[in-house]
């Protein structure tokens, strides 16, 4: 069983199912079809509010894209260090915008913490031109380290990033675990606090390759197309892309899948935590689970055919398990008992 | 019936299949996949020679991706100005480089004239710091006006290109339908004349949103892993874009769907030219005709329930027709007794 | 005597004076000093309008700093083929822009043609998400050909200009030269015509290295001061920047240095025009004078000491001549002299 | 007294009179001058070694193209937290690189710390395609805290830096002082340990405006000149740039104004730590101090009439004062009375 990311799985069977449904006959190109023409007014429903949409086939896009109607080249935008903008997209951001810089704002559990901000920003060299000029806060949601923000700590943040005249992105790669995990409405989390954009995710919960940036801010919007189409992001036969989101939000689909791998990983953390010795590097709140093991045990298990991701190599090795839609009960439960198995072994060898 | 695009169509059917197969099971994302590890062996054998691939999702992030490993920020890029990467890419090439100047050449029928490129080249200002320096010739083929370069002129382009010390770009958005064209193997058209690197399409040809940029230079391949990851261009879940790719061109399936294509531009072109009146403006060599016809027929057309692009507004009107894998002979037929139809009833006006 | 640019001179004695004189004395750096303190009322005055005023060391720098105000990077600027920005500023603005297309308008003597660009703009392809979005306009007074563009064209090209919602930039590198050939107010070809940003030149007439980029049109002018900080081109000791351009528009130096190159051309046009088988190539209304001559006439002036350009290489070779604020009568006429001793030998081999 | 920063100050006389001198006759634009050509022989004898010379009017003009020539828009730059790039350039690197990000590395006085360094280039993901690609290490002789290097600190660093196949570049706007400080060689801090490219700083020294990107590794200059001029970084009028260059290394005069300005600052920390009281917060070892005061005394000082910047504002103050070529002893000697007179009145307001 891959628990590496979920980003490995397959499509889940109501996006394929749009997919071939939505391969009937001639369309227009580049968004003007039915399905894309309608994606608006779903999402709008879906967040009750009216937004502005664009579909596009990855989250590095949608996010560089998304910070490039933020920050212009002088800009800089404020993140997490281990924000996957920072990490894991190979200067993307600097690329969009022309060349703004990423500042990093500290916090436990991949979140950034208010007052950090608060400090950060406070030295932020607005109007002074030698500095980077603040532009933008971007935070995920849920984290790269499977934790959720609260409403309140968005709050917090938004209020702190508009008192500073700044625009506020959510990288949503994972959003629906957030929103499964703090059961709210998805506008209660967003616009309603301040947020400006999104990246709001599909592919790591079912879709074949689906993001789609969502404007609540339509001034930032304005100029998008543009930055699509000379980003090569926009796809000519846009139906498909459009299809798998629509399925995506179509009958609650994608909080059903994120409900599941939440569930799945809920699961898990709750039988890991029962070995005494095991420690959850963070509180688990969606579909990742962060855990340091024994060495041996990581290698019983790899023996047993789990695949994974080894996070960070130290005295004991932290390694990730993701999660997805798809995930099932008897793998995680087979996980659990290797984990078992591995460390009665373990315990037996030092004790010898 | 829609002639307005070879991208208004379904996905073909060997296609779609390949992308139900391949969804099965998980997989290592990001190309660590069995299917994009396939693809290279498979490229290498319809080309005759070992090649790099790199599939990405659009023929802009193609083009622009590709010329961004021949042309720094201060390089120039020589092309027609017909050509899609001049007209219709929104800036992407300027962006991908960083700022490099596209530079155009005269020629017929969207074709580069080889010794007007000579005459420009000349003046290139190599080596003078004021100028954009030469660096690179991009080529469509077929090209955008559906004519096709014979290999002779390829040839020539390519020793002019070399003989500068630059490196020669295909965007081969409709490759498939100039190799069928010219009835020749893909390599005598490409790397055995001294082609660097082009852009493969397969959209416009059957797949959902699949492009391949294969590099026959494998020195331009080298930072090209990067240079897709920071533009957004590297999918998780490669494999669903590497089984489109597979399943393109296996059994011949491009050709045989471009074969299809260009026969149907050819039987509508054979019966516009009956028409003693009708003008086409190129020579008809892949899947596209571009036809002056009286307002009134395109008016007619139009009522008929044909759908097509008006290219150019003049004392007549031109328009353009793309036929693709699936269109129906009845279409064709069906669309020229429609233009018959309504000239027999300009002439009865006219006459009146 | 060296006729080949206007920028191989000396500085001149005022503004040299003026270097000197700044040097007294500790002044807080980057521009908060007394000498760029006083350089916006200063040209406010001249302008007749208050104007935002920002110095550069190099006209590149003025033209893409102020073109990167007008255009995004998925834009479109609109001047002559000529131009020094499309020509010779080694892809400046598409740097400084992120990646925006120059497109060429045609027009004789190297002006901007208004029908043409009003027959080009109509192509523009504004909204459509497929073509580069027409962002602004962008000629050269004094232009490239040493011709000068009247205030009506202009005006002309103005409103074509902000009837397309489009900005105007001046590239001024010889807009001295300019308002001595017409002899009008500064603000009658400037911001009374809608003119919104500028590049005011200094370098080629007497300056040891400095520009203005004018803003007229304020809002434009908002971020600039990033804009050069990023670039690199903002000056700690700008006092001495400033001090430059405070000398060159005090006691009308800079238009008493025009005027002296542009008596000087004039003085050497006319000259030239006695020989019945000169040709001017344009005419002569500022400070530059192309002129075709015989090979053994341009022979021979080398021969002489006389240093030019050889623009052009044809039948007859064509030479650029320019003059300068210290250019004198007697080179003039020596220059003058050589071509009559070296047209008569000429004519006598030609006889023999 | 102005002790904000060495750029407050004047040209220094030799300077200023190699500017009048070179103010004589007509010379050949953009470097074509033969106090530009003969700068590279100049350099290359004072290094000891060939090198490639190009000079800028800016500091942040030379370390942002010095650092394009290493890193790709995909790249990594390893540099300290209180660099100047990283701080005060406003993105410059990240504009000129096309969006390369700035990894910052731990250690004390602005100091690059080896072992940190190693640490971070460990886990820089060479290779990863989501990873920024590391590219090069920038560090600055003098510091930003004016502590200088040792020689065998920039070996190590070099070793590590090259052990991973990155180029090293030096930020030296305060080089002249470092090389007085260590009383070395110049080629002993640079090329010799593995130093590829260098920024020499002559601003803030004693020049008007004047900068050198002196290349070690001449592979990396092959591309310079073109990156310069589409900068706007090629002056027209290059003659004054280079004599500002050759004055500042004739006779040792770049050594002499440094001398002068270390020997201020010594003396001024001298009789800084007198004071019991009286917090150096970094070892003063060129010319520049920081130092932490009581808040009655700072305002004193500039009651008094020094002038200098509030680096940080905590408990107590922390001020810098910076010290160049023309610093009076007598105005060191003031500024300590001032200090003195201001703490006893402090003294006596807390006793009472």
């Amino acid at each position: 069983m891959n628990f590496s990311s979920d980003n490995v799985t397959e499509v889940c069977p109501e996006i394929m199912a749009a997919l071939v449904a939505a391969n009937e006959g001639t369309m227009m190109p580049y968004g003007a079809d039915e399905y894309t023409e309608r994606l608006e007014t779903k999402f709008s429903s879906i967040f009750e509010t009216p937004v502005k949409v664009f579909p596009v086939a990855t989250g590095s896009a949608a996010n560089a894209l998304a910070l490039s109607t933020i920050a212009p080249g002088y800009g800089a935008i404020y993140c997490h260090a281990e924000s996957d903008i920072n990490v894991d997209e190979c200067c993307a951001p600097g690329f969009y915008t022309g060349g703004a810089k990423l500042v990093t704002v500290n916090g436990t559990d991949a979140q950034i913490n208010p007052s950090e901000l608060s400090k950060t920003l406070e030295k932020g060299g607005r109007g002074i031109v030698h500095y980077a000029q603040p532009a933008g806060v971007s935070l995920t949601q849920a984290t790269e380290a499977g934790t959720v923000y609260l409403p309140e700590d968005i709050d917090e943040i938004a209020k702190i990033t508009h008192g500073h005249n700044l625009c506020l992105h959510i990288d949503g790669a994972r959003f629906a675990n957030a929103v499964v995990s703090l059961d709210c409405a998805p506008a209660d989390i967003t616009w309603r606090l301040g947020v400006d954009v999104m990246s709001f995710g599909a592919t790591k919960n079912g879709a074949m390759a689906a993001e789609a940036v969502i404007f609540f801010n339509q001034d930032l919007a304005k100029t998008f197309g543009y930055r699509c189409k000379r980003g090569g992001h926009l796809l000519s036969k846009m139906r498909f892309l459009s299809a798998q989101l629509e399925a995506y939000i179509t009958d609650d689909l994608w909080l059903k899948n994120a409900g599941h791998a939440n569930q799945m990983a809920s699961r898990l953390a709750q039988g890991l935590v029962e070995f005494p010795w095991v420690r959850l590097c963070h509180p688990v709140e969606a579909n990742e689970i962060f855990v340091e093991l024994p060495e041996s045990v990581v290698d019983g298990l790899r023996a047993d055919g789990f695949e994974f991701l080894v996070w960070q190599k130290g005295t004991l090795p932290i390694i990730r398990l993701v999660t997805a839609f798809n995930t099932k009960e008897e793998d995680v439960d087979g996980f659990l008992a290797s984990v078992k198995r591995y460390s009665v072994i373990d315990l037996m060898e030092k004790r010898e």
